[in-house]
């Protein structure tokens, strides 16, 4: 039997599983990240961790096919990372050439990590049997995924897929995190929503069980469902810009289904209904069929996308 | 010696070139495309021509490693064309099986046209030394190849890369040949210059030397190169809309360097100066870096990249 780990470096944890070649988990776990030190210590903590659990189910080194690590930064298709990792204190470097030191003689591959949890959902969850997909990340932020052909499209400087800078609104006074006004992510991330939100409760006084509590994404989304007024048309606004977002995607790509994942995406199927018109307004008619699917995997994309990326090389 | 041959049907002329594996061209000549009786006849005279040439050469079908074909219609990576192609009468079908069955015993690959033409950029022309390019064509419409580690970006539905249907604007009463309203392709094309530059004109009296002749994207940049100031202003609106455009094409695909071909494309690289701007401004940050380049090949663009499908597939 061959074996391939896959490693999931977060800001407070790294999510870390063995799997079968065949795709069965045999023990997944967690350790801290630990930071201090611009994160000089997470890599040796990763690798000492994974020989151990290695060890402890009898595994040895040469049946390990290798180990995938998707980090939280760009991360171009030779393993470089040419920003670092803001969040971990790290400088540029390259990441799979430096875990292959600590790790020795397995063969090791890098990407950022949305890319890696895309790669996850098109091998085992929402995007299963599909070669292209673009994966969509609806969390703080809006992030994205692309897999061509069952490859990630890592990018010139590892910043492929990152969709949520797409530029959907002419005049937006508010500046997005990278400095631009209109991106994508000023409507369509959990905050994006509550930005709309406020804006729609700011403009009259029509009543909204929103006005009652705090605001949030899931707030808003389980308004809908119990059918606030309010609440579906700040529903409508998040899907008309997602929607457009995601069809100017589709004309570039031409992906077979899009897989919509994030905190945003607990809400469920429901989204869908939101974007869906607006994507089918917006989008070439050659594009306009692609699927909508919802992510499968949860936390465990980015672990089962990186041993994936070994297994489906 | 190996050979390959490129093929590339346009709705007037077959272009065919016959290359050595070195990328050398041996021969290059044209048929005409007879369209009459659906197209039937499109594929049996291509093959007649190109055997006879072959053999016209001494090369032997052993000896030529394969033959690229470049349709004017969606081809998928399977070489299926799910919507025929309107110009040459052509039903859906197979295009690369039903070449392969008049040629014989010669492997056949098919693609789009616009993305041969962009791979024959990337392997010989203005995207050469790049493996993440995306070739933009403004024509008549605006067209558009991506290319992803070295491979062709073909699409769920043979659409990959149709970046003239980028939604841009929000309020353009003029529909678009998709029915939509706001493409890139009315902003950024031949035509849509010529649109842009009679709104202009229609705006005031001021003076310009494009209120002389008949308006056409070759006079306007030839006006804006004599310092025409209403020129200027028009070259400034096409460039804002196609570096917009532009800009969500690098937040999708973070390519290595975009390659400028088709028509407009003559007036040379007095249009980059009008289109980055815009794209600088409207670009995520990491994905601002993208080089620009002019394509080189022209006409043989297709033919080179039919070929060069086939030698470095």
């Amino acid at each position: 039997m061959k074996y391939a780990v896959g490693v999931d470096i977060g800001g407070t944890t790294v999510k870390i599983g063995i799997f079968e070649e065949n795709s069965k988990i045999v023990d997944k776990w967690e350790i801290p990240t630990v930071t201090e030190g611009n994160g000089k210590q997470v890599l040796p903590d990763i690798a000492k961790s994974v020989l151990a659990k290695l060890s402890e189910h009898g595994i040895e080194k040469s049946d390990v096919l290798g180990i995938g690590v998707g980090a939280p930064g760009a991360v171009d298709d030779k393993g470089f990372m040419p920003n670092g990792a803001v969040n971990l204190g790290w400088a540029p470097f390259n990441l799979a050439e430096e875990f292959g030191k600590e790790i020795g003689d397995i063969p090791v591959k890098g990407a950022n990590d949305a890319n890696v949890a895309a790669f996850g959902e098109m091998w085992q969850g929402g995007g299963r049997g599909h070669s292209d997909m673009v994966a969509v990340t609806l969390g703080t932020g809006v992030g994205g995924g692309i897999i061509i052909g069952g490859k990630i499209v890592a990018g010139a400087t590892g910043a492929g897929g990152e969709i949520g800078h797409i530029h959907i609104v002419d005049d937006e006074p508010d500046t997005c995190g990278c400095g631009g006004h209109g991106c994508l992510e000023q409507y369509a991330s959990a905050t994006g929503i509550v930005r709309l939100a406020k804006r729609r409760l700011a403009k009259d006084n029509e009543p909204s069980v929103l006005r009652e509590g705090e605001v949030s994404a899931k707030a808003v989304f389980d308004a809908v469902k119990a059918g606030d007024k309010v609440a579906g048309e700040i529903a409508d606004q998040f899907g008309y810009y997602l929607g457009k977002g995601l069809a100017a995607v589709a004309n570039v790509v031409n992906p077979q289904v899009f897989v919509i994942g994030g905190g945003v995406s607990k809400a469920g199927e429901i989204l869908l209904k939101f974007i869906e018109p607006s994507f089918k307004k917006y989008a070439f008619p050659p594009c306009r069929g692609a699927k909508f699917a919802m992510a499968e995997l949860g936390n465990d994309a980015g672990i089962v996308g990186a041993a994936g990326m070994i297994i489906n090389k």
